[in-house]
């Protein structure tokens, strides 16, 4: 979970020790209220960085407890290697990745090609997720093909609801993600960019971009 | 690198191929000019979830390309243990990982021994920082510390601006980030939190929350 903090520090010891036991108090009772167990549809969009990643995230928290899961990769290229690398590498048994789009569509700059290739990743994401099995699946940049309107937004959203296990987390990542998709979604991040290095002429690093 | 998309979709094939040329040829001459390489300050804060993943994602992407890299934790608890555990258990001769932490302040309510933890932190993070065989640091929630003066944001900044190898990333996290911290980094991330499932009774999940 989020840590949270107060409003203004607090430097005095004693008072500090008593405001904090009333935050644990207050919080302990909010959290006794949180019992419900549910697969979750998880959005990440937003101008800023960390949108996939933070999905990657939790592809490895599923991993560490031996949830099987899944990636589809619905643009190619969007999506730094390296998580994609080191799950493949290590963790295959664990988590199908499938990379199923054509790169950027300004890359490949055929609508024909784009929009079958999204079509493809959309069937292989509907039978991962039919898939009982499977405690999560990541849709990675799957906002960008519903953007262009590669696949239709109300057949995804009508699958989600109407097709999701009940304990299968769903999470849909990449930017302008359309306002339905955000009200039928149980969580939603959204990621602002703040500052970004790009503009001072740095260039994408490993580690960092890929 | 995130994707981009133009401002409405264009469902014209010959159009849309003309007009994701034209997005191209000016993405392919913005990127020439980025030719820098350098060890980033990022941060990753606000109120939304992911700021923690988001950096365990540029860690595993470190871990993938067989950078060394370290972890110090300055709020045990605050982070899930799922990506902890997935990297002590399986990349621990790359990735150095110190729980530093005492546990949330709630949970503590003792200011004088979250003080002399996060001192530990803070002295741990220097020394893992001042190697430069680690090509990326990562502080979780040391906004956290910072932001009840645990440690001195003054020496913080200076560290980072004066010792700091060059080709080094710090990566700090934790909500309500100093402005200062924000002004002296290079790229910085607002995680916003637009919709969380909390609020409709549902706990905290494997593989979601930790």
């Amino acid at each position: 979970m989020p840590a949270d903090t107060p409003d203004a520090p607090e430097p005095d010891d004693a008072r500090h020790a008593e405001k904090m036991a009333k935050k644990k108090a207050a919080r302990d009772k909010i959290m006794a209220t949180k019992t419900e167990e549910r697969g979750l549809v998880i959005v990440h969009t937003g101008k800023g960085k960390g949108k996939s990643s933070a999905a990657f995230g939790m592809i490895f928290r599923c991993i560490s407890h031996g949830m099987p899961c899944a990636v589809v990769q619905f643009i190619k290229g969007a999506m730094s290697t390296g998580e994609r690398d080191l799950i493949q590498a290590h963790f295959a048994d664990l988590c199908e990745f499938h990379a199923m789009g054509e790169g950027f569509t300004w890359e490949t700059q055929d609508r024909a090609r784009d929009v079958a290739a999204a079509s493809r990743a959309w069937d292989k994401a509907k039978a991962l997720i039919r898939d009982p099995a499977h405690r999560m699946v990541l849709l990675d940049e799957i906002n960008i093909a519903l953007r262009y309107d590669y696949i239709p937004l109300d057949e995804v959203l009508a699958f989600l609801r109407d097709e999701k296990p009940p304990t299968t987390h769903v999470v849909l990542t990449g930017r302008n993600a359309d306002p339905r998709l955000i009200e039928a979604a149980d969580l939603v991040t959204e990621m602002e960019l703040v500052k970004h290095p790009f503009r001072s002429g740095v260039k994408a690093q490993p580690g960092v971009e890929f």
